[in-house]
C-alpha cells in the first residue's frame, strides 16, 4: 500500500511541450477513472456510490479544460493536475454541506492522478483481483473501511502494537497480521513473502523448506486445537485454579461463531450495537429482545454485558456530548451517565434484568471506564436495585487499578480491559500507529496493574477475569494466568488457538 | 458569565412583522459588533486581530441579506440570526484549515447575537471597566486568551479541579481562585461576594464582622510569609531531610519575581517559549543566551530545565506532527525527537551544555514524557555525550512511575509532573472542566504513584522532586515531603504562602 507523495513542486519541469504533457495528464485521469470504475463493480453499494461520483469527477470535461490551461502554459503534468484541481476544491468546500463533505474524495481522487502522472503507484488500499497480502505504513479505520478483507491474506504493518485497529481487526476477522515490523515497507510490490503471525515472522522469498516446515508447524497447531478436550471446558492454571475461556461479541449475530469457537460464555457481551446509526434510543422492549438473543446462545454458561460505553469520539444523536480536545480522555463510559443522561442507563439495566429472568444463562453486568472507589459503588448500587445479581467494573483507567482492593470492595467481579489499561498507563494512543512500540500490553508498568488487580481479587474472593486484546496473545495469555486471572475472554477466532497453545 | 443559551427553537413565534423582526435583528448583529470592537480597542495585538474579524463577519452585508430572506418568510428574529450563521458555518468548515479553524469564532459570534436579539446577556467573558470577581461555569483556554486578569479580583467556576486550566492559571498570576464550586452560578450579576481561596469558601453578601475576620487572617498569613527566616531557604521535612522551593519559569523575564519570593533555584524551566511564534528553530546562539539569562538569575542555586515538549496539540512549523485524535496521547515530549527531528534535541541539548559553562548555578537538563527505561536512558546518554552533568527525566506517564526503580537507575534525577500524572492516572483531560472531581493529584492512586517514585529515589540515591500544582498547595505538599520527595517547584507568585504554610 503506497503512501501519497507530497504534492509536486510549482516549478517541476515539463517532460516534453504542452500537448505530451496534456496527454500526460489525462491518460493518468483516465487510469485512474477506469480503475474506479472497476473497483465500484465489485463493491458494496454504499462505496460504489462514492467510487462513481469519483470517476466522473476524473473525467469532468471542466476539470480536463483547466488541465490543458495549465500544460499549454508550461506546466508538467504531474504538477497541473495538482492545480487543475484547486478550484474544484474551493467550489466544493465553498458550497458546504454535503458537498463540502466531499472534499476528502476529492483529495484522495487527486494524490491518485497525481501519483499515476508521476508513474508511481497510486496511494491509499490497493483493489486486486487475487488474494495479497497486504503490506503498509499503517491502516487507519477509513483505510480497512474499503478493503475487501476476503482477498486479503495476511497484514503486515510497519507501525502499530498489538493493540492497534490493524492488530485487533486482523483477530477478529481470523486473518494472520504481524505489526511493527521495521524496514517492511522495502519489500517490492509482486514479491512473495511469508508471514507467520505465531512467531512474529515476516520472510520475503521463503527457501521451499522454510515454507514446508511453516505449514507443517501450522498444521500440527490446528490439529492440538481440534483434538484438546472437548474444546469447550475451563483450562487449569499451575495451581488447579479454573480459568474460563470466554468470548467477546457484539451481539447475537456472534453468537454461533462463539459456540463453534468453543466459548461456553461470553466475558465481554459490548451493547453499543444497538444503539448505533439510530436516532432514538433503543425502547426497553429492543433491548430486552437483544439481551436475551445473546443470553439464550450459552445455556448453563455465563454472560458478561458491558453498560453502554459512549464518548466523544462516538456521538450518538440522542446523547450529546460536546466536542472534546482528547475524546479518549473524556466523558467516556460511565462518566456519560451521572447527571442529565442517567436515565439512559437506567432503561438499559432494567432491560438487561428483565432479559435474565428466567434465561438459560446467568447475567453479570458491568460498568465501562469506572476511575474511583465511588462511582464503582455508585454503579453497583444502581445494578442491584435494577435487580441485577452481580454488579462489576471493567479496570481499563489506571487508577482504579491502582485502588483494586477499594474499588472490588464496592462490586462483585471485576474484568480487566488490557487495551485501554495499557493505553492510559503508557499515555500512548491506541488508535496511532507510530506509538506502536508503546502500546505494549506485556509491559511491566501494565502487567504490574493487572498484578495488583488480581491480587485484590484473590484477596475479597472476587473473579476478575481480561478482556483485552492480551488474553488472545498465548505468552501473555499464560503469564496474566500466573498472576491470578480467573478468565480470558477474546474474539471467538481466537479461543480454539489459545486453547491449544495454554493446553499443549 | 453567562453560558451560551440552547439555539432558539425552529418553531419560534416571531414578535412582530417581517420589518420588525429584522429590525431587531440587524440591532442585536451591531450590538455585537460595536461591543467586539471596544473589546478590540484595549486587547492585546492578537486577540484584537480576532476580535476586529469577528466584528467585520458581524456586519457582513451578506449576513443580513440572509437574515432578512429568513425575517421576511416569517421566522423570528433570534432564530433568523441563528439560521443565518448556518450557511457561512458550512462554507468555513468545508474550506478546512484556517478557514476551518475559524468555525468557533463563528459559533461564539453567533451565540453572543442571538443572545442579544433575545434580551439576554452574551455568553462569554463580560467586558468590565470596574474590577469584579468572575464566576464561570467553567473556564476554556479560549475565554481566558480575551480575559484582561488585570481587573479581575478572583475566579470562581462551578467544575474544575485542582490542576484545571483555570487553577493554574490562577496561581501564576496570584488571583485567588476557588474552583468547583456546586451551585456558585446561582450567584445575581452584581452581588457582593467573598472569595476566600485559602479556605476554598465562597460567600454571597457576608457579613460585615466575616469580612473584617478574613481579612485579618490573610494580613497575619501575608506577616508570617515575611518573616519566615530569610524566606529563601530549603524548609526541613520532619525526617530533617532538607526540601527545596524552587520556581516554575518560562525564561529570564520571570527571574526577578522568583527572586523575589524567595526561590534560590528553579525546579522547571519550560523552554518551549523559544521555540513559539517562529517559522524556524531558534538558534544554538539564541538558545545559549536564553538559558544563560536564566542560569545567571540564581548565583549558587540550581536550574533545572526541561527540553522541549512538542506535541500535536501545539504544532510548530518546524516540527510538523500531524493531526491526532487524542494529542494528549500523542508524539509528545521526547517521542516527539527519534527519528527525523533528533537533530533539533542534539542542538538543544549542545546549548545548554554550552550555557551552563562558568554558569553562576548549576545546571541540570531533565526529558518530557519519559514512559519506559529505554527512553530514560537514551535520553541521558545524549545528554551526559553533549556535555551536561545531570540528565534526568520528568515522571508524567503512569508507566513511569511504577517502573521508577528501572528509570531512575538509567538517569541522575527525576521530577514528578503531577498534573500530567494525574491526567494519565484518572484518564481525566486536563482541558475539561466537567472532569474536575476526577482531576485530583491527592487521590489516593496518584499519591500511590509518588510514592513509588520517592522510594525508588530514596533506594538509588537519587533527587526526586515535584513540579505540578500539586506542589503549591499547602495540605498537599506536606504530604509530598512526608512521602519523600526532596524539593517542590511552583509558580513564583506561589511560594511564600506556601513557605508560611510548611513552617508554621
Amino acid at each position: 500500500m503506497a503512501e501519497p507523495d507530497p504534492p509536486p513542486p510549482a516549478g517541476l519541469a515539463p517532460a516534453g511541450d504542452g500537448e505530451h504533457e496534456a496527454g500526460r495528464a489525462l491518460a493518468a485521469l483516465e487510469t485512474v477513472a477506469a480503475d474506479l470504475e472497476r473497483r465500484a463493480g465489485s463493491a458494496g453499494p454504499e462505496a460504489a456510490d462514492v467510487l462513481e461520483a469519483q470517476a466522473m469527477m476524473a473525467r469532468d470535461p471542466s476539470l480536463a479544460e483547466a488541465v490543458r490551461a495549465l500544460t499549454d502554459a508550461g506546466v508538467a503534468a504531474e504538477r497541473a493536475v495538482y492545480e487543475a484541481f484547486d478550484g474544484f476544491r474551493e467550489a466544493l468546500a465553498a458550497a458546504g454541506g454535503y458537498l463540502g463533505a466531499r472534499v476528502a474524495d476529492l483529495d484522495d481522487l487527486r494524490a491518485r492522478a497525481v501519483a499515476v502522472a508521476a508513474g508511481r503507484p497510486m496511494p491509499g488500499v490497493p483493489a486486486r483481483e487475487e488474494p495479497f497480502v497486504l503490506v503498509a505504513k499503517d491502516l487507519a479505520p477509513a483505510d480497512t473501511a474499503v478493503l475487501d478483507l476476503t482477498r486479503v491474506l495476511a497484514l503486515v504493518t510497519e507501525q502499530g502494537g498489538p493493540t492497534s485497529h490493524t492488530a485487533i481487526l486482523a483477530r477478529a476477522r481470523g486473518i494472520p497480521a504481524v505489526v511493527g515490523v521495521a524496514g517492511v515497507l522495502g519489500l517490492a510490490d509482486g514479491e512473495t513473502v511469508m508471514v507467520d503471525a505465531d512467531d512474529g515472522l515476516v520472510l520475503p522469498s521463503p527457501a521451499e523448506q522454510v515454507v514446508a516446515a511453516t505449514l507443517a508447524r501450522a498444521k500440527a497447531r490446528r490439529e492440538a486445537a481440534r483434538t484438546g478436550g472437548d474444546g469447550t471446558g475451563p483450562i487449569l492454571a499451575a495451581d488447579g485454579r479454573e480459568v474460563r475461556l470466554l468470548a467477546n461479541v457484539g451481539g447475537g449475530a456472534d453468537v454461533a461463531a462463539a459456540v463453534a469457537a468453543g466459548a461456553r460464555g461470553v466475558g465481554l457481551f459490548r451493547t453499543e450495537l444497538l444503539y448505533l446509526g439510530t436516532l432514538r434510543p433503543p425502547t426497553f422492549e429492543e433491548q430486552v429482545a437483544a439481551y436475551r438473543e445473546v443470553l439464550d446462545g450459552f445455556p448453563g454458561g455465563l454472560v458478561v454485558a458491558r453498560t453502554l460505553d459512549a464518548g466523544a469520539d462516538k456521538p450518538l444523536p440522542f446523547l450529546p456530548l460536546g466536542e472534546e480536545p482528547n475524546p479518549a480522555l473524556g466523558v467516556r463510559g460511565v462518566r456519560a451517565f451521572r447527571g442529565a443522561y442517567e436515565h439512559l442507563l437506567d432503561t438499559q439495566l432494567a432491560a438487561l434484568a428483565a432479559a435474565a429472568v428466567d434465561a438459560p444463562a446467568e447475567l453479570w453486568v458491568m460498568a465501562p471506564m469506572v476511575t474511583t472507589a465511588e462511582e464503582a459503588a455508585w454503579f453497583a448500587a444502581k445494578a442491584h436495585a435494577a435487580g441485577i445479581a452481580k454488579a462489576g467494573v471493567m479496570i481499563e483507567v489506571p487508577a482504579a487499578a491502582l485502588t483494586a482492593q477499594e474499588v472490588l470492595a464496592e462490586v462483585d467481579f471485576a474484568s480487566i480491559g488490557t487495551n485501554d489499561l495499557t493505553q492510559y498507563t503508557m499515555a500512548a494512543d491506541r488508535l496511532l500507529g507510530s506509538l506502536g512500540a508503546l502500546q505494549d500490553a506485556g509491559h511491566p508498568a501494565v502487567l504490574r496493574l493487572v498484578a495488583l488487580v488480581a491480587a485484590a481479587g484473590a484477596v475479597l474472593g472476587k473473579p476478575v477475569g481480561v478482556c483485552g486484546e492480551a488474553a488472545a496473545d498465548p505468552r501473555l495469555a499464560a503469564e496474566l494466568i500466573r498472576l491470578g486471572v480467573t478468565s480470558l475472554s477474546m474474539a471467538p477466532a481466537a479461543i480454539p488457538e489459545l486453547r491449544a497453545a495454554l493446553t499443549k
